[in-house]
């Protein structure tokens, strides 16, 4: 074998990786090609690319990107795909406003929290964070169709437009939350370092959720008017996007599927082309996409141009490889296990890079009851008259919605509901945000806290560490801040303050000492004399 | 009033702030000359200064030295006193070996852990930790002469020949551990920033602590011998260093005070020329330091040239504002005190910036117990075959002695104490040193840490934000250590790590995913199907 830039063999390599099909471009075909899939692992298996950043050991960059993604980046390269990694940054210029991103290939993008709390219960498609696992494709609507095959009594293709002709499939809007299973997995990478691969250059903070309301055709309508139903050993649906996706130096479609269950609840999984009431934008899937309600984000596949019927689970990586829910630590109930049977069972494992069995974590579908803070941010000072008005968001996945949500100003014993009132309203599948003054007496550093419940009375845990996972997933627990607290309705405060501004001494930072003496040495003397530090005798 | 650089008023600085007498560089007598002090401030407030460094909100640099004393350098400078500065820095280079540099100046190092742990229950004068608040002076030995005065018999000027002469005082060698109330002030940082004045310019870790055996005389028996014993309303001997001192722009020379109940203990009080057998260090203190026992490091007073009799605590800013150890958060009584009384008593007082008093504090001097974990540190992996060693050191104030360390594997509920054989000799006033093997069973992210009791059955707080406080003083809470198990006692992974070695595959960093795949597909699949995801029916 013999690879050189943008050869293999002597072969140009957009001879081997080239369109698929006219107006299908950044769209190549992995799964159904084995040879085409062998020559690109291949390649990538004869290069060297760069290291996974180590960023879990030291604090992230303030950057924006955070994270630059070298090595999916190269991967395209390699493949003569570098036309996908342009054009998707020009995606995001295009059609993303002021995101904070953290990682710009695949692009993750968060949204910042003046939009989740500013933009309502809806958040605007611009505003809207990103998780990509691969680059964008740039498919020509009029040529896009949507194959369907597997366990379906008929295997159809359908040209988009018979797809949107309400006369032919019946249309539904849904009012969706999506989230990546990493939101928030800046706690637990602060509290210990996890799994380094591809999935963890997600370092979320709380903005990588959102809300839309989608519109197209329940894939149930779908199955059953096209394809004329499932086969009886059909119990699973699985969706292939037109992305290139990497899983050690190998290259796949991406492909994950969701149980049939799920799928025949109608509006639990749409095929969407409109966000909003927009058109789809071309990062968030369009042509078409997959929403899938209640689940965690990734099942809900962009781009997608293939559905199967399967028996089972698909096996593509993203789906039997990738977001597992691994146990933490667990005491084995033996030690004399023999290799390699030894750690398959979570009840017999430890969890750490040396023995994560795949078989040990458990694939997340539904996700759980969470919430955060949005405001304040941690570590702000906040000036107040007593009370503190904390917002946020408030979640539960797989058809619960959200009964309550609690702050907590002493770190899990006290809870102040919110208000019915200060919450958006019920949806099956989306968020609730919501606000609440909480009152506050003391001065300094203080710890905030939220939780939520949901219709089926779950709620978070109460720690980071409680969950903390290898491949730091779903974090769950109260969401946690802490903010300096200077409450000037104490008339002590109140008159500093004051002070303070005809002074025009800046109060913040708060660590800056003042320039001038608050108190007069003749006072502290007298103080000093009526408390003196040592005893009388 | 014109001040240009090296010029007051067209008069030269070293006119005003020149030598006191021959063979004494670098000390200026402030206390004594009110009218130089007056100029000095004035040049000092006409000026404006580098800013302080903010970095309690941001990671610390991984730079050595950490921190730079733009502030006090220029404070130096403003005066004509650069070569102070100059000669310090030399200091550190002739007298220190491989320090972790705090602060450049005034100088501040810490011993490397490896030192602490290597150097045996006495920490080398190389090694040993330094935290100077001033330049170090350069005082000729054959010049020196101390002075007594204030409120005793009779004020006298002792040379040091005569002071170091056994026929007319007693000796007395002490083995004495010293510690910076500042000691692990990092972790307090990590919670909560606090104070960012020029005290918190050391943002030390746990090596801010070091033992010696010093020698010299008992101050008792000066003040017996020498001045004929103390006047009856004599109850605080105050040490004036020769170092020139800070304070909002003001100048002084270092002052600080014991009582006399500490003095009278005679080895508890020392004025020491020897450290370990060898004259003690210029950076030190040389000639001549006090050494006080069981107290905080700041009042060993070093390069003391003056000792004061006085009926309260010394006036000096170091002894009565700060130092001071003030209350966190409370809850006050009452709302509608008046100001500028509302905020003197802690009972009444909240704690921040703009209303710390400083009748708030109270002044610290005995050290309570504390202890911490030198090895391992923080984040590393340990591979270990069901055991894993921790060593450290454990320290009480006042006379207390260290009676048992113990380690705990989960957070502060089960508790291993170390055998009386793997501690080092009890001292009335030094650390012990002791080590211990844990049986350690999980494997992955752990947290350990070590409390210590002491002869009065004082313990330490269970965590840092317990004992939190403004000046971020006295971080004496169990401490907390994560580490990542690697059982190699379990054959699983004794058989991983052996594969590895073979694969020629590096095991670190632990977020760094593997090469190879660990479970074959087939396994995967076969677990899977074993195991599957949903439920039957």
């Amino acid at each position: 074998m013999s690879v050189k830039d943008n050869e293999y063999n002597g072969v140009p390599l957009q001879w081997l990786f080239g369109e698929e099909k006219p107006g299908w471009r950044g769209y190549v075909e992995w799964e159904k090609e084995p040879e085409k899939k062998r020559v690109a692992n291949e390649i990538l298996k004869s290069k060297t690319f760069s290291e996974i950043p180590e960023f879990q050991f030291a604090p992230l960059p303030k950057t924006n990107p955070i994270l630059v993604g070298h090595r999916w980046k190269e991967y395209h390269e390699a493949l003569g795909l570098k036309s996908i990694v342009d054009f998707s940054w020009e995606m995001v210029k295009k059609e993303k406003h002021d995101m904070l991103h953290v990682l710009d290939f695949p692009y993750n993008g968060e949204t910042l929290a003046k939009y989740i709390l500013g933009d309502g219960k809806i958040t605007q498609n611009r505003h809207h964070f990103v998780r990509n696992h691969g680059g964008v494709p740039d498919i020509d609507p009029d040529c896009f169709e949507l194959e369907i095959g597997g366990l379906v009594n008929i295997p159809v293709r359908i040209p988009l437009r018979d797809l949107k002709d309400p006369a032919k499939f019946p249309q539904r809007s849904v009012t969706v939350t999506l989230q990546c299973s990493g939101t928030r997995r800046r706690e637990q990478i602060e509290e210990y370092p996890g799994d380094g691969d591809e999935l963890i250059n997600a370092p979320w903070g709380e903005g990588a959720i959102g809300t839309a309301v989608y519109r197209g055709v329940p894939l149930k309508k779908v199955i059953k008017i096209a394809c004329g139903g499932k086969l009886p050993e059909c119990s699973h649906f699985e969706f292939i996007g037109a992305d290139t996706y990497f899983k050690k130096k190998e290259v796949y479609n991406y492909a994950v599927s969701v149980p049939w269950r799920k799928v025949r609840n109608n509006e639990e999984v749409l095929l969407a082309w409109e966000m909003n009431g927009e058109p789809l934008p071309r990062i968030h899937g369009a042509p078409l996409r997959v929403v899938v309600a209640g689940y965690i984000g990734a099942r809900s596949c962009k781009w997608v141009y293939r559905i199967n019927g399967l028996s089972e689970p698909s096996f593509g990586p993203v789906q039997r490889q990738e977001y597992l829910y691994y146990n933490q630590q667990v005491f084995p109930s033996a030690n004399n296990l023999t290799y390699p049977e030894a750690s398959y069972l979570p009840s017999k494992s430890q969890i750490g890079k040396h023995n994560v069995y795949i078989s040990n974590g458990f694939s997340i579908q539904a996700m759980p009851v969470s919430s955060a803070i949005m405001s304040p941010k941690t570590k702000d000072t906040i000036i107040h008259d007593g009370k503190i008005e904390f917002k946020g968001w408030a979640y539960s996945g797989n058809g619960n919605w959200v009964e309550r949500a609690e702050v907590s100003p002493d770190g899990g014993h006290i809870w102040y509901a919110v208000a019915p009132e200060d919450m958006t309203e019920k949806y099956y599948y989306a968020w609730r945000l919501w606000k609440i003054e909480v009152p506050v007496d003391a001065e300094g550093w203080l710890e905030f806290c939220v939780r939520t419940w949901d219709s089926s009375n779950n709620t978070e845990p109460t720690y980071v560490r409680s969950a903390w996972n290898w491949d730091l997933h779903v974090t769950s627990s109260a969401h946690r801040i802490k903010i300096f607290s200077v409450n000037r309705s104490k008339p002590a405060t109140a008159k500093r303050l004051k002070q303070l501004e005809e002074l025009n001494e800046p109060f913040l930072p708060i660590t800056k000492p003042l320039e001038f003496t608050i108190q007069k040495f003749e006072d502290y003397e007298a103080e000093y004399k009526k408390y003196p530090r040592e005893p009388l005798e």
